[in-house]
């Protein structure tokens, strides 16, 4: 099971993604996972999770991984080396690495026999709602047009998120709902909890921050203030 | 400068291509590279390029990288992730990797600018000679419908090794030319050294060894027996 | 509305689906719907859409459009370029050309604001229902194994079928259900409709029958005998 | 053989490329070439080439093709359905359009064996010599960030012309070289034929003219001056 509220941080790949700086931020995570109580998931680089892995104790997830299986695919990542690597999960689909809805259905079942957790990725309601009937744990409504924009979709287009919220509970009941895109402050968290999704995945607030423990822990305090 | 002849272990992603099974076939290829002094590069998956650079000291290739800058692209692995990881180098455009010819020539120029080495995989001698003409570091000739059959190309179609040597020193004197396909032998490897190439890129016949060592040791042989 | 049942014949582009042979097979249909009162529907290459509509009262679909609008996409294909051409509709992410899903939904709402229907294939009862949420005219089941092989789905695997039904049918009442892969019989048509769909999607079956009429006559005969 | 001085209109798929617009261009072009003696070809979308090429006697392109064979290729269009439309060659690897290197190397083949002619795109100097190697029968170079610009690459970046006329010219004496990316203005023509190349790429500056044949008639009389 994954608790919620959740904050998902998608490292993506900023010169800040590697190295000293992705461990650093994947520590800071975990201090303030624990302290807060609240569930934090990093998901860095594929040539991170390892290290990533085997230093803290929070969830660390793949952002992509290749629809193909052990075999010769000569520079692929299949499901089983992230596993291998330490990850608990993986993004899929994200709107800067979109796959095919075959493909998608075929990771969220592979998934499931590995004992991986998903996290799908839709830009639109209507797409949300498609890919819930495949059944993942977890869904983010990311409108493309708001990633790292700074502009929150909570806070700017509001009813995209109550439309995901109602159209995926029109055809599952159990995925947990993401609110992502733009999620910057700690208000843009707690409006996303009030339109009925269960946490946040953020980036560049983040892995661009000054100060990204500060960050991470203004988010999670957040979380909590509206439990 | 790549100390040539030179062989290329493509770990690809069979099950022996991770973790300690990584490792073990990375610790056998240095410790024959140093009894020997034939130069082995290994190709590991990305999720294994950390662990493997830093417990040994032969290169480290990725077996792909994906044509991006740092910055906003979930999934992606720009080469600086893979330098940052520890890699010297990294294979493009590999017959189960094929990336488009704009995007070849750019990673060239970056690898180029980040100090990093390039093999590029060609699936025909013109293809090849038209890659040539971007200057990679290495080029190796892999006809698809030998790759991991065990047939060697060296031998089954030795005038395709042949018709490449010939068209690729038409516009490039300068790049180490590789043969692929099929290599299982110690005969194959011989082979493709007289056929005018300079080393060999092999897979299978070593990932899906019972004893990888001994292969490897025997493929290094070869090539010494040659000088 | 669509008129079921329906039979819809995907050229594909084998050496008949072009030319003389393209407009016969076309006129051939034509002229069974007209006796028989079946629906039958062909899609034709895009270079043939034109010819066909303009020379055959039964709707003319495409294969296959690019999910662009007009302006400056060099070789593609929007949906206004087979709409102009004549086209009355379009298949989306049949096996031999998948695309992604946030293309399918944009397809499926820009179908509709032009007028023209949709036809979305899947490979699973499971991307079937997900493909349902975003409200196609119709869609078809093609377990991709089965496609061209002349063994029916409807026969040998009727579980998919049925499965696919009661699914789709949980998230979508309206959407026409078609069965696909393998269609080769009168028989096989028979039990695609006895198992709850409204019609087939064939194509090697007349599209390489030695006399296509007398195939997609038997074809329709089947259909009527079970009303 | 291909007649040049050449000029070749890229339709795109714009709203002026598609039916009456595309047949009255296609009618424009052919008067101005017949009246000028200059070589007019036009790329119109896959839906209008069997319209224009039954309609005009000047030759007509496709603007792509599908690297497949006749078969089952659901969506494709394979080099053989634009010959048999009427198409007398093709472009391949447009900028808006890009394949794989193995991908152009089949195409130019399959072209030769069917008698078409091969025009590909290629976005720099490097890139264009690289693909110069395949022997297609014209290169056109169209650095990306200037098309549909209306700054004409002849005009704004001479030095990438020289550049790639001189490392064509390095690997291959036949291939004729066309300028393209941004040519707007009779003065853009006569500057690209200046440079050394034998012709021009032009989309926007015909397609959104108010008075396309006044455009086309422009263009054809500064390459007359030129000669």
């Amino acid at each position: 099971m994954i608790k919620t509220p959740v904050i998902v941080i998608n490292y993506k790949v900023y010169n800040t993604s590697f190295g000293n700086s992705a461990l650093s931020i994947a520590k800071a995570a975990e201090e303030v996972s624990i302290n807060t109580g609240v569930n934090i998931i990093v998901a860095p680089p594929a040539t991170e999770i390892r290290t990533l892995a085997s230093n803290v104790s929070i969830p660390v997830y793949a952002q992509h991984v290749d629809p193909v299986d052990l075999g010769a695919y000569t520079g692929h990542i299949p499901p089983e080396a992230v596993k291998e690597a330490g990850a608990k999960g993986f993004i899929i689909n994200h709107s800067e690495r979109r796959i095919r809805v075959d493909e998608i259905a075929r990771l969220v079942i592979k998934a499931r026999n590995l004992g991986l957790n998903t996290l799908v990725c839709a830009d639109t309601p209507e797409v949300a709602a498609a890919l819930a009937v495949l059944n993942p744990d977890m869904i983010a409504i990311e409108p493309p047009e708001l990633i790292g924009t700074g502009i929150a979709v909570s806070k700017a287009k509001p009813e995209i998120i109550l439309s995901t919220v109602s159209r995926i509970r029109s055809v599952n009941n159990d995925v947990i709902i993401l609110t992502g895109a733009g999620i910057s402050t700690p208000e843009d968290v707690v409006k996303a909890l009030e339109l009925g999704t269960s946490g946040v995945l953020i980036s560049s607030a983040i892995m661009k921050a000054k100060d990204p423990k500060k960050v991470i822990n203004e988010m999670a305090e957040a979380v909590i203030s509206r439990k």
